[in-house]
C-alpha cells in the first residue's frame, strides 16, 4: 500500500467511528451527549476499546476524561498529548471535538502497527466537558487536567437538579477526589488539537488545513439603551427619545468599529431586547448583547473602550441614557511558536509546497485555553464546509482528514528530531 | 358666581368624577374597566345617574353603549353627539376616553341649570368597547352606532374563551339585536370628542387645547431580515452576513425616510426579535415591526415605498434577503372643516385671542374614526403632561380641563348660532 492509501485509510475508519459515536445519543432525532451521562460511558468504552486496540494502556480520570498512553522509547518519558473532547452540544455535528481524538488514536495506531515509539509518549485524551452543556461550566475536563480543578463547580446543577457532586457519584466517580485529575507539568512536554474550524475563513481561502495561532479572548457585556416610551401614532418624529433607534446606530458603530480595527478583531451583537416591545409602541428600552473578541487583550479591550465612546455620542444626541454590564472576560491564549512553526513546515512538506500554511486565530474556545495553563499547546484546524458548526449539518471533506493525519505525523516525527527535543529529554 | 368659576367648578367636578370611575376596577392595583364586565355596568349605572341628573333621558343600546338625549328647541330635532369611550385598556390612567363623557355631560348640565334648549338636541354617549382590551377588535360600540356591527364578532373569544355572544346575553343584552346599535344619519348632524392628547405636541407648544384635523391612517407591516446565522468568535467581519445588523440599517432607514417626508408622517419599529439570539451566535433571521401613519393617505403609502427601497438597497449591499407582510390597513379619517373653524374661533373667543389655535393630527384611533361613517365628526385634544397615557401616571391639568369646557360651550353657541344651521333644520 502507497503511504497516500495508508492515509485514506485511516481517515475512512476516523469518519466511520465518528458515525458510531453519533450513535451514542441522548436525542431520538439528534446527537447529545453530555458529560457524566449513560451516552458518556459509552463512548468512553468505545473509545476505551480503540484506543486499547491502537497499542494503548487506557484508564479513566477522576474527572472523567478517557486517557490512552503509548509509551514512547524509554519507559515513563514526559508525554505530547493529543485529543480533544468526547461531549456535545444538544443536535450537534459529528466532528466538533470527537475529530480531534479519532484522528490521535489513528497516529498511534500506525505507529504501533510499524512498532515505532518516538522519544516521547503520547497520551490520546477524550475530554468529558468542553460544551458545558449539562452544568453551564465549560472546559471542566481540561481546566481539571491543568490543576484547575475548583471544589465549588460540585455544587453546579443540572436542568433537573442533580448536582455536579451527585452526578460524579452516579457515574462511579468520587467526588472528593477530582483535583487528582490534575497533571504534573514535568509529566507532560505539550498538548496539540486537531479540530473542525467551525467557521468559513479555510473555506473561503480554498485551504483544507489551517495552523493556530492562539485562541482569541472574549468580554461580553450587555448594554443597556434607555429612552422615553410612546404611542408610535401621537409621539411626531422631532419629540421621540426612541431606544431602539439609539441602539440600531449602536449596533452599526459596533459592527463599524470591529471593521476599522481589522485583524482578527470580531465584535457581535446576537442578542436584542426591545421594551415594551409592541408594534405601536416606541420602544423606552433595549438590552443588547455584545461580544468582543481578539487575539491581542490589549486590541480587545482598545475595541470596548472605542465602542463605548460611540455609545456615548450616539445616545448624547439622541437624548438617551445607557448602561453597561460586563458579563464574562476571558483571556487570549497564544498557541507555542515552535509548534505552529512545526505544524507549518508540516503542511509544506506533506503536499511539497503546494498549500500555503495559512496562520488564523480561533474565534472560539477549546480545550487547549485550559491547557496551556499546563504545558505550550498547538492547534491544527480542518476546514468546515460552509463554515457550520453546531448543527446537524457540520461537515468534514475525507481528503482534509486524510491530509490532517499525514500532516500531524509529519509534524510528530520533525518534533521528535528537534535537537530541541532531545535536549529536553536530557534534563 | 363669574363666568370662570363656573367652569372651574365644572372642571373639579369632571375631575372628581373621573376618580370615581376610576375606582370601578377589576384590578385591585390599577384601572382596568373591559367590555360587558362587572365594571362596565356599574360604570354605566353611574353614568347613567350623572345624565339623568343633568336633565337627559337615558338608555343603554343593543352593544352596551350608554347614552343620554337632552331635547333641543323642538322635540326629536336631530342630535349633536358628544362624548367619548368609557372602556379601559389595563393598568390604565383615569382619563383617556372617559374625561370627553364627563365633559359632555357637564356642557348638558349647565344648559339645563340655565333652561336653555339649543336647535338641535345634544346627546351623550359612553362608547363600551373603543380599546379591544377584551376581545380583540376596536371599536366595537362607536361601529356598531355608525351601522357597521357585524354578526362574525359574536364568535370573537376573551382570555377565558367566553365569545362576545355570551358575554352579551350575561350583560342581559340580546345578541340578535345588536345591529339595532345603528343610528340613522337623518337623526345625527354630527359628532363631538373631546379626548385627552396622549402625546407630547401641545405640552411641547405651551399650549392646553388642539383642533384634530384628523385622525392618521396606519398601515403595519412585519419585516423579516434573513441572513447567515454563524459562531460569533469564527466568523470573521467581512464573511458575515448579519441579520440584526442589516435591520439596524433598516431602523434607521426607516427613521430618516419618516423625518425626511416630514408632516405628520410617522414611522414606528416597535418590535425586534432577532434568532437564533444568543450571545455568541450572529443573528440569521431578524423580524422587525413597522408602523407607518400620516393623515393623507397617499403619503403614507409613498413612505411605505420609499422604506422598501430603502430595505431593497439594504439588503442588496450586505447580502441578505427580506419579506415583508402587511398585518394592518386602516385609512385616514378627515375632521370636518365647519367644526374645526369652529372649534378654532371657539378657543380665540374664549381666551381673548390668548391662544393660537393650534391644528394638529391624531396619530391614534378614536370612536371618531368609525362616527366618521355616520356624520361630520370633530375633536378637541387636551394636553397630555408628558405625553404620558395608557399608563397610571396619565394626567391633565385641571385649567386644561375648564378650559375645554368654556370652549365646547362657546363652540355649541357658535353652532347653534350658525345660518347653515338654520338650514339644516329647515330640511
Amino acid at each position: 500500500m502507497v503511504i497516500a492509501e495508508i492515509y485514506e485509510q485511516a481517515a475512512r475508519r476516523v469518519l466511520e467511528r465518528c458515525e458510531r459515536l453519533a450513535a451514542l445519543s441522548a436525542l431520538p432525532d439528534g446527537i447529545l451527549r453530555a458529560y457524566l451521562t449513560p451516552e458518556q460511558k459509552q463512548a468512553n468504552a468505545q473509545v476505551g476499546q480503540w484506543l486499547t486496540e491502537a497499542g494503548m494502556s487506557t484508564w479513566l480520570d477522576a474527572v472523567g476524561n478517557i486517557w490512552g498512553r503509548y509509551e514512547g522509547k524509554k519507559e515513563n518519558a514526559p508525554a505530547l498529548i493529543l485529543g480533544s473532547h468526547l461531549d456535545t452540544v444538544p443536535y450537534a455535528g459529528r466532528y466538533d471535538g470527537i475529530l480531534g481524538v479519532l484522528n490521535a488514536i489513528e497516529l498511534v495506531h500506525m505507529l504501533h502497527e510499524q512498532g515505532r515509539h518516538l522519544p516521547f509518549a503520547i497520551e490520546v485524551v477524550g475530554f468529558c466537558d468542553e460544551e458545558g452543556t449539562r452544568f453551564g461550566s465549560t472546559l471542566i475536563g481540561s481546566k481539571s487536567v491543568a490543576g484547575h480543578w475548583q471544589d465549588d463547580w460540585l455544587a453546579l446543577e443540572d436542568d433537573h437538579g442533580i448536582t455536579l457532586a451527585k452526578a460524579l457519584h452516579n457515574f462511579g466517580l468520587d467526588p472528593n477526589r477530582c483535583a487528582t485529575a490534575g497533571r504534573h507539568c514535568d509529566e507532560v512536554i505539550g498538548y496539540w488539537e486537531v479540530h473542525i474550524e467551525q467557521g468559513p475563513v479555510l473555506e473561503a481561502e480554498d485551504l483544507p488545513l489551517g495552523v493556530v495561532t492562539g485562541i482569541a479572548g472574549a468580554r461580553r457585556s450587555n448594554i443597556r439603551v434607555s429612552g422615553q416610551a410612546g404611542h408610535s401614532g401621537t409621539t411626531p418624529m422631532h419629540l421621540r427619545k426612541d431606544a431602539l433607534a439609539g441602539a440600531a446606530d449602536i449596533i452599526l458603530a459596533i459592527e463599524n468599529t470591529a471593521k476599522k480595527f481589522g485583524g482578527d478583531v470580531v465584535a457581535t451583537v446576537g442578542q436584542v431586547f426591545a421594551r415594551p416591545g409592541a408594534v405601536n409602541v416606541i420602544a423606552g428600552d433595549v438590552i443588547l448583547s455584545l461580544d468582543v473578541r481578539s487575539q491581542n487583550d490589549t486590541v480587545r479591550d482598545q475595541v470596548l473602550l472605542a465602542i463605548n465612546d460611540s455609545v456615548e455620542a450616539i445616545v448624547a444626541l439622541r437624548g438617551l441614557t445607557f448602561s453597561w454590564a460586563h458579563t464574562h472576560s476571558a483571556p487570549a491564549v497564544l498557541c507555542d511558536g515552535k509548534f505552529q512553526a512545526i505544524f507549518a513546515d508540516a503542511i509544506a512538506a506533506t503536499t511539497h509546497a503546494r498549500l500555503a500554511s495559512k496562520f488564523l486565530p480561533s474565534g472560539a474556545g477549546h480545550d487547549a485555553m485550559a491547557m496551556a495553563d499546563l504545558c505550550p499547546v498547538a492547534m491544527l484546524f480542518v476546514r468546515s464546509p460552509g463554515g457550520i458548526s453546531h448543527h446537524p449539518d457540520e461537515g468534514v471533506i475525507p481528503q482534509d482528514v486524510s491530509l490532517s493525519l499525514s500532516v500531524m505525523m509529519q509534524a510528530l516525527e520533525s518534533y521528535a528530531a528537534t535537537a530541541e527535543f532531545s535536549e529536553f529529554l536530557g534534563h
